[in-house]
């Protein structure tokens, strides 16, 4: 047994050297992606990682990419490739979505997720939802089986077990890790407090450590029919207050996809917002005539950190060209080409 | 008393007619505006209106210009004139924001907001809220006294109340006429339902008649340090269930400020989300250099009738022009010029 787990270590460790041999880092124009997926943008270093856990991480990337890539060979829709893609990480812990989703200050997990189909721009999304199992099926369901684009709270709920969408109980996205976080972060907090004390008037509601905000997955896919669609899911910001809503969830925002291109975000979500960052990549190729990678680094290299703000995305447009720009320490991420061969990275470099 | 009432309505309906005489409907290129608001785009027919009520509209949009004129020509922010505009909106009955808002399914007032500072990209919104009187004020409140730009539910009331914005009684948003549509909603569809038992199954989930859809107010404005500012309030949809979010609270989507324009968007929320309606007015000036006309016409007019969806947008640009695009029977909608000139209109001629 333990040595058919070296034989593991040892032939995913070689995949992903070789991976990294062939592949340039920001890949420019190849061509032949048909799907790339993120799973969270953020302070990732290769210092605070252990084999054990880089391993998982490379191993659950590569499953994701795998079973998107398995329905896309079939001819089965980039929908049904990006929501089968995304659930795959939602189902496991180490993503900041579904099962892995982070706890807020009051100690839930409230997620979000958003889904669009770039043939028909019909969208749907789901936010603040406690009890979907994988909420980027409860964003389809919105998409497909209501007249809306977005709804929130239990009354997405509501609509979701109507639909008949995997109801759970909230305890099923509890994971030690993450609540160790919350514990941490609050101890943080209320050192803060003590410390600004003297000063409490001038401090901002809600502020909180930039480093919490990140973690999302997302997935982009291109079809045989030449259709692309985008997905995105989060468990939002450990330790959100007020019912703060991010960028994941929003069609525009953190998730968007038409014709010419499909994206899906993740990063400091308010930063997102401001700049209306998945629309504005799809407006400056469609009206400025920018190709994917000029358009996503334009973006997320100037615009979003020009306010303050980081993170990165993924982009995918109707050539199979690919742009995966982060401005941060590093981002889960990974593609497929239509030959099936999958390449997935951690770090910058 | 008789006689000075009279002779109110007698000059408030020569100052609409004059208004008319001068004033080019679809305004192009004058450049000399300061601000515009709108009070909901949607079947507003004249044959269904009595003189009574169109002159209590025009008042009230009169006044709410008024009020924001008074402010700008103080040298005061654009952001100041559109909350204090956007205020005067929300306490009237007569506009589903605030106290006219409409009724959810569950017999509920949920209202949305959104404020957007051209000048620094800052942003702030409310959805799903039942106890902020004004909540423009509180969207406002997120974006300058907290690091989010979007809060919802009981989350985003906490929020307000801690930063002194005023709470009241869900009860104060009670009408009784839009109680009564409510009702009349209800027994429509239940009709409905009834016929259509026979074949329920494939019936959407959540699907409303789009009549219901409509009806938000919002205002942008431009300052005399020429900076522009969009907001945008509303009460949602009549009926509305499963917790549905529209476009009004939607940074980039119903509402949206850079240094070249600010924009209100008003309709049926799920075509303006699915378009992304107000930033692509942005980036179709910024981008293809085309006139906020042009670039409003073309979404409004163009794009999302072409999805099927209907609705109209004011929009504002930095040299003062101003454009107020809708594809519905009419738009309660207004204007005011640097020389105080106020102009209001609701139908289509």
């Amino acid at each position: 047994m333990k040595v058919i787990i070296s034989k593991l270590v040892l032939s995913v460790f070689l995949v992903c050297v070789c991976s990294s041999m062939v592949f340039s880092q920001n890949s420019k124009d190849q061509g032949n992606f048909v799907m790339v997926i993120h799973g969270g943008a953020g302070t990732i270093l290769k210092s605070q990682m252990t084999p054990e856990r880089e391993k998982a991480y490379k191993e659950t990337l590569t499953q994701a990419l795998q079973t998107g890539y398995d329905k896309l060979k079939k001819g089965e829709s980039s929908l049904n490739a990006i929501e089968a893609t995304v659930r795959i990480m939602e189902d496991s812990p180490l993503f900041n979505a579904g099962k892995g989703a982070v706890f807020t200050n009051e100690g839930k997990n409230e997620l979000d997720a958003a889904i669009m189909d770039g043939k028909t721009l019909m969208a749907g999304s789901v936010a603040g939802v406690t009890t979907i199992k994988n909420p980027i099926t409860a964003a389809r369901a919105v998409m497909e089986k209501s007249e809306h684009v977005m709804m929130v709270g239990s009354g997405a709920e509501k609509f979701a077990r109507e639909s008949g969408v995997e109801i759970v109980d909230p305890k099923y996205f509890w994971t030690k890790s993450r609540w160790d976080a919350l514990q941490a972060i609050k101890k943080e907090d209320s050192t803060k407090t003590e410390l600004d004390h003297g000063n409490k008037k001038s401090m901002k509601l809600g502020v909180e450590n930039r480093d919490h905000k990140f973690g999302t997955v997302g997935a982009v896919a291109l079809d045989l029919n030449g259709n692309l669609a985008a997905a995105t899911s989060t468990g939002g910001m450990t330790n959100k207050k007020y019912g703060r809503v991010g960028d994941a969830p929003l069609i525009g925002i953190g998730t968007y996809a038409n014709k010419n291109v499909g994206i899906s975000c993740t990063g400091w979500g308010e930063f997102f917002i401001r700049n209306v960052v998945a629309y504005d990549v799809a407006a400056l190729m469609e009206y400025k005539g920018l190709s994917v990678n000029d358009a996503a680094e334009e973006v997320v290299m100037k615009k979003v950190p020009a306010l303050g703000g980081d993170g990165g995305l993924i982009a995918l447009d109707k050539k199979g060209n690919v742009s995966m720009p982060f401005n941060t320490a590093g981002m889960y991420r990974g593609t497929v080409t239509k030959d099936g061969r999958i390449e997935v990275f951690i770090y910058k470099d």
